[in-house]
């Protein structure tokens, strides 16, 4: 069995289950002559070089098991994007074909290129945009700081990787949650990396209604067991993490500067 | 900072944590002017049409963080590969230009992909071939039934996808285990697709020891919050299990047929 006969079962079983009104929230109810489960959906998940694959990969997973959902990388161009760990992806649309209406916007983290996508007008735009009009506007790790770049998150409640929340949400007006999953009206903010499998499945039940997202998280079998206890700075302990953070000074205060300028562009 | 720039940094803080004994297992200790954090190391992950994308980068993003390492996607050519969810993805090396002793070798899972893969003669060959001599030999999902058709599991304790672990492991040869992450001397079998990240901390810590994997893990912010508690089919309950069961029937049936061929093959 392919992926799209994987939906179509899965949508079949949906169907059969009963999707609760959750499926769809009041705020973005239209009328549509299609069932919830077949409606077609558009789904674009930003990439940019230097970007975190597994941010994006982790929630693409989940967006391509909702049925009649076209789940898109769109970049700047056609060319292939190189994430920060070296994986070499292939968009399939451009910020100029990729539709304007869009049902879940997504914007991944990552290291320098974040920070370049940050203060990269094309981008800053593109996400703006598209961002304005899309049903759910989400982000995992640091593409919360593009959304905040492109004035999406302002007055917004929201999360980021750890090493960045608490300092440089406030720079792009939002208020920092030191949670996994954050949402506040169509925000979706996800915290560090590994935060987009819950991200996705959020976002698939607030799509499609619990039981599919619980039939989702079977399929990927997510009943986490980390072999240690580390994966934030309060249970890695003082020592991992003071180093950590030393690690990144650097990169933290470059990205306070583009926070900094995309404050000040935003206050114009 | 750049992730080339990120490792560096890695690298010297293990060397000032200090690298317990465990980060060199004795089975396969070499002597090495170098010392283990900046060793250099050959990591491959396969790569093949129709594999499910998120089960290779989730380890792809830990293994990526061990200081030294060159990680590449291998392919049978260097086309771009589609994932089951429609990632296209670039491979680095092809399996005629993958270094012929491995630190690592890495098979994901997939769909309809991952049959093909077991009857592929040039694949399960490059397994067989380099998986004979790589110092760790692992999988994620049914990845773990690639490396059983390359003959790598027989008398060996393992793990798979739900689906399809207790079925068809022992038909390949392996004795079946209900675990996230099973080690059974240097092979390492994750569990299905998201167990991945659990596998790449697992994996970490055997080659760079507890206190870098703990770092890894900080990074990443892995500290999983699931929305639901439905990652299992006991979880799940029977319901959701017995529909995701039923619309894998065919599969399963088509991957018993693949599994009976390669056992046929392996007895020859």
């Amino acid at each position: 069995m392919n992926r799209r006969e994987f939906h179509l079962k899965l949508a079949a079983f949906a169907a059969t289950a009963g999707l609760s009104s959750r499926a769809q929230p009041a705020m973005h109810a239209r009328a549509s002559p299609m069932p919830a489960t077949t409606q077609e959906r558009n789904i674009a998940m930003v990439a940019y070089p230097m970007m975190t694959a597994l941010d994006l990969i982790g929630p693409q997973y989940a967006f391509a098991s909702i049925m009649g959902a076209r789940v898109s990388l769109v970049a700047k161009t056609l060319a292939p994007v190189v994430s920060d760990t070296g994986i070499s992806m292939n968009p399939d649309l451009t910020f100029d074909t990729c539709p304007r209406n869009l049902d879940v916007l997504f914007v991944p983290g990552g290291s320098s290129g974040t920070l370049a996508a940050m203060t990269d007008a094309a981008t800053v735009e593109f996400v703006c945009d598209r961002g304005s009009r899309a049903q759910w506007v989400t982000s995992v790790c640091t593409g919360s700081l593009v959304l905040g770049a492109a004035g999406l998150l302002q007055g917004k409640r929201a999360t980021s990787h750890w090493l960045v929340r608490e300092k440089l949400l406030p720079l792009l007006g939002a208020t920092p949650l030191n949670a996994r999953v954050v949402r506040d009206g169509n925000r979706v903010t996800g915290a560090g990396v590994s935060a987009g499998l819950d991200l996705g499945l959020t976002v698939v039940n607030l799509l499609m209604g619990t039981e599919y997202a619980q039939a989702v998280q079977l399929m990927e079998e997510y009943a986490p067991q980390p072999p240690f206890h580390a994966g934030t700075p309060e249970s890695a302990g003082t020592k991992i993490t003071a180093k950590m953070m030393d690690m990144h000074n650097e990169f933290l205060s470059k990205a306070t500067e583009a926070a900094l300028q995309s404050k000040s562009r935003l206050s114009r």
